[in-house]
């Protein structure tokens, strides 16, 4: 097999690090644990915007039809309050929402906090691209990825996008025959 | 801090109640609920419309706008029958749903019967009100409720309305650091 | 009581299935299931048709609309692939969705595989018909029916469908007083 080097986007939805006032470590939280979990070959495309929709789909478009990204991971803009627009954002561009993703993320968020359930972060399929928004803490991170990477090589299989592989030490990923 | 009184909405949908055909038990069971909660100074706001999804919205708009109400919590008319509109009504008149809610209650009362997953009933969120549908049945108010209210006052905190607090010896609400 | 005969559609979404490439396993798992479920007396109405979401919405209505069809189940087009419409096409023809069988459903499935979350599986009411979405693959047949399906007569009863019972020997179905 032929191995060619994955395109990921990591995209941090955030005003304040948007604007410098603090640092994302979030997105490095992501790229982080993404180096972890991954054995065959990516390269991370990490970009930083404010809580604006036209801005977040405008970014999300170009990483999968520019970039070729198989995967984009966002984090923040997932809550209630009014500048949190990543969710609709993210909709606005999928063609295919996968609703099992935010479930399994708030029922596993949920066994640590009872405000999980005010987390609205959903997947979607754009093209070859598969998005998935992480919420913004830092700490809910490696929870949320641990909770749905394991179908997440599959899923990209199934859209046409890179061949995935796992260090099956960290993380056990899942291809049914 | 200035303790301000929170004005709460309390809406029965159900075309029974409001032509006087049943005494409505669940409205309130819902403000009984809540005035064991809370601790906080509030305001009930109770009505009762029929399941008319036009009435219901213009219901939901006048206490969210016009009575500033920071919570409503609607009871009835989330089945799969075709007068129960509460969740379409809802879906209506805000801005951002909360899917959490509606996945957290159908989980909790899955627990008592087979039949919770045929209740549609959500959340979301209206300027700096904050819409949560509750189930018809007057068993299903409390069990509900304890399910989602942890998570309540934090919400109304990332949107802009009152402060809640609650008696903590009656439930426990989470506000994250 | 009259005994009535309840009309089901069993639709099986397919490109492979309906050019004849290999045969249908799941839409006749569905039979067989039913056929072990119920006790009161139902028709089957068994159609194959591609992955196309015109003619699944098509079919649908037809089921719905002209067969009279209290429930219809369909296999098949709920993941992620760019020729999976079968939600899509549900969505588009129900007046109401039920977003409880999807979570239910994922929940069971996530129990056997983690790609449980790549499933879009949903279900809706059109008109005095529940539409219920499986996954295509015959061994989550079972599993997604057995989890649903105490809930199922009583849907129908709220929208106006049949009367169905079932074998209790077999499965449990539930109707609240």
């Amino acid at each position: 097999m032929t191995q060619i080097i994955a395109n990921i986007g990591i995209l941090t939805c955030s005003d304040r690090a948007s604007a410098g006032v603090y640092e994302d470590i979030s997105g490095k939280a992501i790229i982080d644990t993404l180096g972890e979990y991954l054995y065959s070959s990516w390269k991370p495309h990490y970009h930083v915007v404010s809580d604006d929709q036209a801005s977040i789909e405008e970014m999300l478009k170009y990483l999968a039809d520019d970039v070729g990204c198989s995967l984009i991971v966002t984090t923040g803009g997932t809550g209630p309050a009014l500048r949190d627009v990543t969710p609709e954002a993210t909709e606005a561009v999928c063609e295919k929402m996968l609703p099992g993703f935010g479930e399994q993320m708030r029922a596993v968020s949920l066994k640590y906090v009872p405000t999980a359930i005010l987390s609205r972060q959903t997947a979607g399929v754009r093209g070859k691209c598969l998005i998935v928004n992480l919420p913004g803490k830092p700490k809910s991170i490696r929870e949320c990825l641990d909770a749905v990477f394991p179908a997440v090589p599959y899923c990209i299989d199934l859209i046409g996008g890179a061949y995935l592989t796992a260090n099956e030490d960290v993380i056990k990923v899942f291809r049914p025959k």
